[in-house]
């Protein structure tokens, strides 16, 4: 695989939703204690799943400019409950709907995602790079304590990845040069678009993050500078190839 | 003092300059090495406070429309060569220049700033809510050991406090109502603006910031919810307050 001069490398920014926690693998497990709590019978893999597919849906509405301005917990709302009649969800109370869509704040990291995190802190400026909204992220960090420096969201340019206006946001607030800024990332799609306004690339893969059925595909774009299977790795990695 | 019912808080802004950092003297600190290394026989403390003093009338300008947006590292790059010829700092080479202008990424915390964030930190989302750029708030944060989990800044709506849009920022971004945010700041007129949008107020008089000779207005406004003499008698305040 490629790999690249990565030493003018100050800041690390990362995709969030399956490349730092696995929200498949969150929804499905507080949806089973919602089951048992509320006598219901959700196939909640398949409600995961649903629910992750409207979500470029829903961004693409507010990047056409057909609905305003929408944050992603907002979005979230809206595609709960557009789905809640085809799965059975219609007996929860607002509170309860209101709880079930935070379970975006409160999705669990894989499992080399805090100690990988904690290791690459000490070398460099760590945020994220994510369409979920400022509160969310604030929230997920203090629940599964993820130790970002900074929270950077599509929320403050309003506009959702894979806009340029996102990417250039990070290295802009930073202070910094696209080269010296990273994006890590599980998806082919946001590294190519870091790339094109300048920001280097770190694909690491999540087989699982859509379940057993449906792996992503695991044949890396050659273009970019560092392929890790996990952030330990990416951590070695830029330990090494940072001092060259 | 004035208390009120504070268990509705959720989150903590933090002025930063001054409240949090210790501005006048870590400039005096560095300046006395920047003496000594350069030859240079500078009064630092009158620097200081020339420099802070070109603070608010640099961002007058900006909210004014006399300049274009400028963020707070290049308004004190600007304000540093106008004094430059005054104090003797016309030696300086551009490398130099360039780092003293990011002392103010490198100020020193308060004694009690970082334990107190820490205590604070275990029952509150803790943010900065700062005139300083973003770059300039994580940089220090990683210097000083500051536990932020957000740094929210002026930048980020390109207004610069006591601008109503700054405080309704910090509220909107925490996805909270204005009543669940706390500004705490050694500065009134920073809470007075705060409070104009909602928010709440705990002063925290910082009798040394402006130096020996320049105590600030000791006597708190009696709408303040919270007056306390550091971050851990804050810490003990809202503790105790919070469950009542």
């Amino acid at each position: 695989m490629a790999t690249s001069d990565v030493s003018a490398i100050r800041a690390l920014v990362f995709d969030v939703f399956g490349t730092v926690v696995d929200w498949r693998g969150s929804i499905i497990a507080e949806g089973a204690r919602l089951n048992a709590a509320h006598g219901l019978a959700v196939d909640w893999a398949r409600f995961a799943d649903a629910w992750r597919g409207q979500y470029a849906p829903s961004m693409a509405l507010v990047m056409r400019g057909e609905l305003p301005w929408t944050n992603l917990d907002a979005l979230h709302r809206r595609s709960l409950d557009e789905l809640r009649p085809t799965f059975g969800l219609i007996g929860l109370d607002e509170v309860a709907l209101t709880d079930l869509n935070r379970v975006w704040h409160r999705l669990r990291p894989w499992p080399d995602s805090v100690a990988g995190l904690t290791r690459l802190r000490e070398r460099f400026t760590l945020g994220t790079l994510s369409n979920g909204n400022v509160a969310l992220l604030v929230d997920m960090a203090k629940n599964a304590g993820l130790p970002w420096d900074v929270i950077l969201s599509a929320e403050l340019v309003r506009a959702y990845k894979p806009d340029p206006r996102v990417y250039r946001a990070a290295h802009e607030l930073l202070g910094l040069q696209p080269a010296q800024v990273m994006l890590v990332a599980a998806h082919q799609n946001d590294l190519r678009a870091a790339q094109a306004v300048g920001l280097r690339a770190a694909f690491i893969p999540r087989p699982h993050e859509f379940g057993p059925d449906n792996p992503p595909n695991p044949t890396p774009d050659p273009t970019f500078d560092i392929v890790a299977a996990d952030f330990l790795e990416l951590a070695e990695r830029l330990e090494v190839e940072g001092l060259s």
